[in-house]
């Protein structure tokens, strides 16, 4: 893995004078031509061993480069709002938009390595580590990022040569810190560790440049050369191809589907309505007072036909609760910083600490039912994002979220009874537009895109929950029902 | 994940009656064109619930289809053959060739299943089959081949009235075995890993079809309309398109690297080579009849320069070794019948039992080296190979073969004097063709594959061993001298 970056690579000081200016002047274009384009973001990861000169390259790039458009990001200890989200939110939040250039030093390969040297974590646990990591960049990678790794290297002897040299120097000893020897002895254990994720995460999208790093003049060269090969590559690229699958989804044999299995006859009267609404809300409001509920999180999400009730629903649930303790996140169309990001990006930006609730008005999900149904996004994007989902929604259980999905439906006559009363109301007026009429010429389709979302994402981990929505009293107290019991699992859970 | 299938959908008589010939006749038409094409193969798996109709929609595949051109796998206990191999082997050995149709009923999924509902596995052992599940299916969809995989479901309900059924049934009584009662007892824990499981591998290239399966009609129905639309949707697409990765390789910024840093001037003269030859042939013979050798295999790898003495060193081996304990495997250009296999197939189908031993003269490495080389291959091709042999070689390794890779490098000059005298010597001149006089003009092309092909794929689990072999006693005596301690290595394993 290292064999290349052990040779003792040198620049002399005449090459690196002629060719530098050269190269910063190629680099500076291909920045000015990603911004202009602003078709894909820069996603550059520093790693290596301690002393092979990572940060000296991350002060180069930013004095070669513009650096109002490149981020910088040295990824250190977790902060309290960071520990409070699953381990991969810092690193969302922290990605460039496209057009820009983002840094980090530090990244999703740290922690994981670290604790596998220290011997915290077993080797199954870095196995599946690296795994997401894969998955992770495939997901940037198919949004249109170009990642960049780059693994800064020393042999043993080498970086024992480097420590001490820099601990020689009065102006670089305070660089040279315990920690550093400390890692020094462990020089071996963290070869070892390093060369198995690197083998298994080098993938042809993204792979790992290794450059060894003794000399600062070779080091520097070799990393802006590939940075500037891999920009302007990608810039000249023609768009890239669209693969889409030959996979079917389920043909309709049958007119039997899940929406039209739900019986949506089932009521409550207005009375009983309101006695369980108050139990439930009262329930549901100690639950969240519960001193274990500060261990975590919740999360809803609210997809349903138009004028399914949604907005009332959750209304009915943050009646109960604490003003300060949740957030409630309508999904429109997206915002022109949103766009420039993974369409993840968006959702990510909202889970909550914990301790806290987020109700998702529409959600993730529009990927596989908007997007696909009006076409917003290529049949490969829409196809990819049930696995895309899948994952993100396990990293959310996995940090202790409770994740509560409710896909409320209605009939096409209840719906259009709404729709009718929406426009004869002045203060409803507000809540239909053309779309709805139009998302309704649609419904077949709709209805498709519902029952594979439903099959593809109602996992042991996170279920939907279907409400049938046609009388709003029976479909709020079934929502407080499952919330409550989904949080009670929950606070039981001794992780 | 299983809510579609368990709705309780049906096909009426007449509506089965009306379709299947229209079905049958699209389908044949189907697989004629793909046997006339020979662009790619069809992998179907079956699997799901016992008593879903797992076994009865393979044999109306084999009435439908023209059963000549399918070949049906049920993969049931291993063989002793298939135990001495890593696991993956007995699936590697009945790929269908492209043109066929390979039916796999249980599969790659089937024992990791097995061991987890068992309790014989952890849960992260569990992740770790299925994501190696998902390299493997990318593999081979990579590779061109369609990947079907077919879940068939019952309800718990629907699972007990299918067995009540069978068993009530003079004529089926005999299918319904106490296994499948046990597995019944334990419905719910399947439930779970096999949804965790389906959920964490249905990809967008090949992603799990879930058919209820309690009704005959309908389950072959769907089976039948999936497949064709999957085929059909194949055969008409145009080429896959090509999509290189924006990612250079190492750039040369000085003179260096891995070959020309190699010290080719080391020698041993003739005399101390016969001592050293005698002392290290005995010690490997010893090695391979230590009783400890039976629960190990070995592979080595041969790759190198023309006339690199790459046969020799082989001979040097092959002759302290028992004749029957050792394969030499020459790799020339494929075969017609491994052309129409994913690029690995060649080489698994060569691996050696416990025991036993193989020597590549030439390897799976041609994938980076010539045909990266020679444009036989595009690059997204020879890029994605260097991760896929990685995971190649890990299974290898986890199956204790020790595997051990050398590289024997001459110098230009020195293959110059060896092409001339193969010329001037009768019974050496079939080593020498004009292939080898062109390849000798790309040497710095070779070289620079040479150098990413050890950055890339020299591991802890198997590093590259390069020999420099301008002295051919020097080159041998190094050669037996790594392959004994790698032996050695490996019986002190105590896995």
């Amino acid at each position: 893995m290292f064999e290349s970056a052990e040779l003792g690579h040198k620049v002399d000081k005449e090459t690196y004078e002629r060719e530098v200016p050269i190269l910063r002047e190629a680099l500076l274009d291909a920045q000015y031509d990603l911004i202009s384009q602003r078709g894909f973001q820069v996603v550059i990861l520093v790693g290596g061993v301690d002393g092979a000169g990572r940060s000296e390259c991350v002060q180069q790039l930013n004095a070669w480069l513009d650096p109002r458009h490149i981020e910088t990001h040295g990824m250190g200890e977790m902060s309290d709002e960071e520990r409070d989200r699953p381990p991969m939110w810092r690193f969302w939040r922290e990605l460039p938009a496209k057009g820009k250039i983002g840094v980090f030093q530090g990244s999703w390969y740290s922690l994981p390595i670290l604790h596998r040297v220290y011997g915290e974590t077993s080797n199954a646990a870095l196995a599946e580590a690296m795994e997401r990591n894969v998955r992770f960049e495939r997901m940037l990678s198919d949004e249109g990022a170009l990642i960049l790794k780059f693994w800064f290297h020393l042999s043993k002897a080498g970086q024992k040569k480097r420590l001490l040299a820099l601990e020689k120097d009065p102006r670089t000893r305070w660089r040279v810190t315990e920690r550093d020897w400390h890692h020094f002895k462990l020089y071996d254990r963290f070869a070892r560790v390093c060369s198995q994720s690197l083998r298994v995460t080098g993938t042809a999208h993204a792979p790992w440049h290794i450059i060894e790093g003794a000399d600062a003049r070779y080091r520097e060269l070799v990393f802006g050369r590939i940075l500037l090969e891999a920009i302007r590559k990608r810039l000249d690229r023609p768009a890239p191809p669209v693969d889409t699958p030959a996979q079917p989804m389920a043909p309709a044999v049958d007119q039997l589907n899940l929406l039209r299995a739900l019986d949506l006859t089932t009521s409550l009267p207005k009375a009983a309505y309101q006695q369980q609404l108050e139990a439930w809300q009262g329930r549901l409001n100690l639950l969240t007072r519960d001193k274990r509920f500060a261990k975590l999180s919740v999360a809803c999400v609210f997809e349903g036909h138009d004028a399914a009730g949604k907005g009332g629903a959750i209304r009915r649930i943050t009646g109960a609760l604490d003003a300060r303790r949740y957030q409630v996140i309508p999904i429109a169309a997206p915002s022109d910083e949103e766009k420039a990001q993974p369409y993840l990006w968006r959702f990510w930006r909202h889970i909550p600490r914990r301790g806290r609730l987020a109700m998702f008005d529409r959600s993730w999900y529009g990927r596989v039912l908007v997007e696909r149904v009006e076409g917003f996004c290529a049949e490969r994007d829409w196809r990819r994002a049930y696995r895309e989902i899948n994952e993100f929604e396990a990293q959310l259980v996995e940090h202790r979220v409770v994740l509560v999905k409710f896909w409320l439906s209605v009939s096409e006559e209840e719906q259009l009874k709404r729709f009718r009363e929406r426009e004869a109301t002045g203060f409803k007026r507000y809540k239909i537009t053309p779309d709805d009429w139009r998302n309704r010429e649609k419904w077949p389709a709709y209805e498709q895109a519902v029952c594979d979302m439903v099959d593809k994402t109602s996992t042991e981990i996170a279920p939907w929950t279907l409400v049938p929505a046609n009388d709003k009293y029976h479909a709020r107290i079934q929502i407080l029902k499952t919330l409550c019991e989904r949080i009670e699992a929950g606070l039981r859970d001794r992780r």
